[in-house]
């Protein structure tokens, strides 16, 4: 096979297995954070639909970026190519993982039979190529949103034979996760949401969306899948609402139809902070609510109103991202996935990679960074004691359900007045996160 | 007693009871709208805190509405002062309802036994008045945002002995309802939130608010209280971020913690806005979730990022909030709470009739758009057409959930390919609504 | 030539001249507003762009509508079709005007001299249309964002290769503009501006934008175009930043640059929202600088973060923009533009004409209720009342620029205290536009 | 004199002059940036408002903070004791500057000819006070928002009284800035703007605030302030609009004014951000405009839409605006004024000496950081290769003003079809920065 990424210059590849980062060392193994090598705390994954697909193209421009790899858009020779380059991409930069939609791997065909057809014959070849190299693959996916037939959506679509369609794209995609061996299987949902309310029956549409997810789970189980099923919430865009908006409404809609069991959420950055909430926030209620699954490694850019899936590149938040993970024990069956794209005037090979280097370099830094605010435990303790009034005694009782109205009453009676409850230190706080990313 | 608000101009009072609009007439007994009197559907209530003690205060500057209505502010005379003006007011208005704050009625002491010693005294002398004019109570609530010692939260504190005092206002408020009549007790939780996840334990501070609810239920049954709880969802503010961000949050909450039964939402127009929502759709997902319990009526600036509380004047919104409202089968135990203030230049008793005459207007010709739009029938008809694949054969097995995706899938690909699911008519439905409203 | 747009539902054409609008009839020789035939007042346009190119693709999906009117897209058979289909649909709407820009109207070459070829043709056939129907041109323009030349900008490129290539586009398209009879000449900079400051030097491509439009200006007024350039302001996207954010950014840089004789703007009311104005503050900002040029009609959406370019809905907006423009005066050499397009689930040919029908009507009925406001008077006498102290004595004297602040502060400290300005009234205002509005 | 912040934990204070900072020490007589030591780039200023009279009082909740001072509230004693306060506070920080409003420094009286003879006594006590510790004023400012007069504004209200006590407040403000040796007096025009359209005309507002503008710079020069005089663009809060939104509008209306040579920008990172603009956006925008006057010191939350005027934490951002003050070659009459405030629930004394400390280190680490990304020279070097094809040749005939469009369109012809522009390696340089920031 040709090698495709010639001469990048900035990375010295030393051999094909030792990767050297630009600024830093993340594939290291002899770096142990917190009792584990660093590659274990960081899965990262290639997204093959940005890297692999993505050229550039926005409302108001067409593509920049040649994914063509020597090959013709739109043949199967082409999803080779890809392949090829994937798997040499991730390769030279000791990334392990990656994930999938269906489309992404053909080009689709105007008959769906024939685009199965072809996706069993990509999935033989990456499958060889997974052998071949030890990397895995973390989730697959089905596209339910790019097609002009999910344009009311897939799951929550008024139209049974689009239903149908979206039922049998999630039947395929999840049958070549198993075949690839994914741990975890998507549903992102940007078309199930709405325009206007004036044409849209919510309800109808959500039961719709819970039917196929229960119907995705009873497949899913009986041909072996064992992973997690994760829902990636988004507040809107493409479709001015979206049903899954945050965390918080994607775990209401799966408690409220017993889906709580088999699913989690695939937190995205860039999604957090669309829906107004900071990455840290949505990891956070997801890990309280046991619903932490995986990591859409992205950033966004707060000033504008949508999504740019640039990589990550502030380390205040990938360190928060990673206090949260260890915090949490980490994750069972997801990873670190880099939903991210060069921008459109980055356009160049080189590009790909500084890109993925500049986010498993800022990842790799948070990590360093929050086991040190873990070891450091001037944050941790803090939080403690600040609650220490509920430990024992009448707090004790609030903390048991085991006091009432009345009896609090008449001890604040007693009191008359009550101390202030202590100072928030939030600048002394943020304070201490700077001396140690800075030290 | 004296008349406080005299001579204001534009509003002819002609003898006590009859209320001109200024533009439209909602207090009509002979307009009958789907089947009932204009007031049945718009049960209007004046907040007390707005509307009597605000006094135009912002981040930047003091107040410049006078409302110590001839007396001296912070005592028991200003107390009593307020209710008089209050209830000419509503009298003058023909508005039947209000709803408070424990610290809207009373200077606060000091000592909390002497507050509510004079809770006491005041709620004693409303009783009268409600006796005398037949005004009623909608709900009351107790204020945990404004004393500092809350600045850390009222459920969510970290202090036991503030915690005692969240418990012992709710436990009076609750009283006070009671006492009042009032059908609703809502629980905004202004500073149930945080500031910086840096010094915060989110579960163990929603888990602390949920017990301080399950008591607020356990004692408000226990002494009679037979209405609605509420919860009124708030993204932000002041605390950075508010644990009841939108609807969909609150309600994820209250199933968490089994409240569902007792408590529904309060849903505030400007609130929604906030949260990146219409107001529409926050009524909506309370409505198809059962927890479309009460409406605080006002409206925000769309271009800026507080709270703004504007009296109601868009007769779009007003509209679409009617039709969610009528479609929902009304409020039970809630009422349209006009949660609204002058704007700060708006400084008279006569700006005060002019907000609240804006405000019931808006809804007034809200609620008759909203009609017409049933009784025209064309969206509805349109909206019911629109999923009607779903009612008959494979379908209708989607709905009864007795399909799977292999049946799906074979489906899908008998069709190769499925016909678009019909256009969304957005444009044709916007012009309907249009020429409704202009008719 | 075979009818294109056969049996739109809704329309009833009785003959070809005749236009029955959905909900109100713009097109009706009969009405006079403020003195003059609506159709004077409402100068209106359709776009090419969205009209007869866009089919609904998105960053998320392909296109839904079919646009290829019978024709192979890529082809000057399609140019020639869209065309057609162009000249019918404003033919059925009594629509008089349109506008363009270069790529809209043929498929681009690899070769620019290619494509000025193509333009050639394509506009002598165009040519030949507007005589037979008397629809004119409006306004021109060059698009500089689409190519991947212009990832960087196009006056504003780093490359002097790529800003010849602007500089051939425009010089053509005033060319073609001239042709055509357009009366205005529009720079809208979609890559005029930055994704990081990291790479960019602000000063270096404002310069450089500044001297094209220079370049445009004289070359303009050298082949006989005598109307006005046009730069339409909107804050970001694709850009992160966009040099033009608003009305008052726009000014200031073309008086920096001596520019402004020569240019006027164009006003988008989804590019003010966007920018955080509202539409009606951007016509008022433009206007009292002499700047109010032409108009961009659509809508965006308060709560979604791009430019939706909504048909025109909200009579409330509409309103306030034909106030804007009766109180300018009009729009000497502009005109009403619907850079509108439909939704991407409104797909079909009879969605196009429920699109133009509902903007046209909402801009018509907000010109009737703009002159009903004038003619009430209310509004502008209560304006005119409140800043009536600066219309004599020492207020005068501030006026005319002759007083000090020696001579202001000895009158202030013989008032002491002054009273209080008058209340601002927003809300009675507000209730006289609902009652226009609605009666 | 008593000393008011004793046993501040963590500030460990060897003698009066030595400051050890919490993180980092900026006041470090030996650590030489760039040529000059970091104090002398680091113009640091303490802003009265929020240090000495902020109790964290918000929207709705009345202060945390005690800042009596060991005094009684609304006396001269306290004036006096702030001052005392203030002096020890800036001395054990080595803060060598203090910005101020006329109301800051003493209780506003109802007359204001009472409240200026009391900011003459207090200004004799504070001018004693800078003798004392070489602690200078570095601007004064009256505040024209609080009291209710300034309701519709101050230079831009309707009533001709009150614009004579904005008259009076400006020229009083101005002596004492004089009297204090501050080389700046800043309009912050927090009234200057509009709720409503419906009752506002903007240019005459805009006429009246220069003419107000016009006399302060002619009375200024006339009692010696030789200083400069700023605006300080805000977009919005507390009015709904504001007049001087940002950069570029601020710029525009000096311009229109022919105020642009006695007038500079004070650039606030909240308001820029508010805005819609990055921090450093603001600061390049004033730079390259010749405006770049003083900074407001903050930080803002990119998730809320109000001022929150957080203490500096963050050092992308610190550093990226001593980036752009060294490029423009430092603050001739400015310097960083911490406009900043503590968080409402840090409310001790040890807080407020948080707050400046985080802020003080951020700033510092952040001129450390500029001062190494200018060394580096990465960044600068591949900005200016960017642009290189504009040096010679026709590139340099563009820049000069040389060439037509006519010229440039027989290049493009030449070329048919152009390079791409190069990449924009928008990853790569974030990279760069990343491995400055965390080497």
């Amino acid at each position: 096979m040709t090698e495709i990424f010639k001469n990048i210059p900035e990375i010295k590849f030393e051999g094909s297995s030792t990767k050297n980062m630009f600024a830093f060392r993340y594939y290291d193994s002899e770096r142990i954070v917190l009792g584990k090598p660093m590659r274990e705390h960081l899965k990262f994954s290639m997204a093959w639909w940005h890297n692999l697909c993505g050229t550039g193209a926005d409302m108001f421009g067409v593509g920049t970026a040649d994914k063509s790899f020597q090959s013709t858009p739109e043949t199967m020779e082409h999803a080779k190519a890809k392949v090829d380059a994937g798997f040499e991409f991730m390769d030279k930069l000791g990334i392990r993982y990656f994930c999938f939609h269906d489309v992404d791997l053909v080009p689709e065909s105007e008959n769906i039979v024939e685009t199965n057809k072809r996706l069993d014959e990509v999935t033989d070849y990456i499958k060889e190529k997974m052998k071949q190299t030890g990397i895995k693959c973390l989730w697959g996916t089905a596209n339910m949103f790019k097609n002009p037939r999910f344009m009311n959506g897939a799951g929550s679509t008024n139209s049974l034979d689009v239903y149908s369609f979206a039922a049998a794209q999630v039947k395929k995609a999840l049958e070549l996760t198993v075949k690839l061996g994914g741990t975890g299987y998507v549903f992102w949902g940007g078309r199930e949401g709405y325009d206007t309310l004036l044409n849209t029956d919510i309800k109808f549409e959500q039961e719709n969306i819970a039917q196929l997810m229960k119907m995705a789970v009873k497949y899913g189980r009986s041909i072996g899948f064992n992973g997690d099923f994760f829902i990636e919430p988004k507040p809107q865009e493409p479709m001015k609402h979206l049903y899954d908006y945050d965390a918080n409404t994607a775990i209401n809609f799966l408690r409220q139809h017993g889906l709580d069991k088999d699913f989690k959420l695939n937190i995205e950055a860039n999604h957090a902070t669309l829906a107004g909430h900071t990455f840290q926030h949505e990891l956070r209620v997801s890990a309280i609510n046991g619903m932490l699954g995986t990591i859409d490694a992205n950033q966004g850019d707060y000033l504008v109103g949508w999504d740019t899936d640039h990589f990550p590149s502030n380390v205040y938040e990938t360190t928060m991202c990673m206090y949260e993970l260890l915090k949490a024990g980490g994750l069972k069956y997801g990873g670190i996935n880099f939903d991210a794209k060069n921008r459109r005037a980055s356009y160049t090979f080189e590009d790909m990679f500084m890109g993925y280097i500049l986010g498993m370099d800022t990842f790799a830094l948070g990590l360093i960074k929050a086991a040190e605010i873990i070891e450091d435990g001037r944050i941790d303790s803090f939080v403690k004691e600040r609650y220490s009034s509920f430990e024992v005694g009448l707090g004790a009782k609030v903390r048991r359900g085991e006091t009432t109205l009345e009896e609090l009453s008449e001890y604040a009676a007693r009191l008359g007045k009550p101390e202030f409850p202590g100072s928030g230190k939030q600048e002394y706080l943020e304070g201490i996160i700077n001396s140690i990313l800075f030290k």
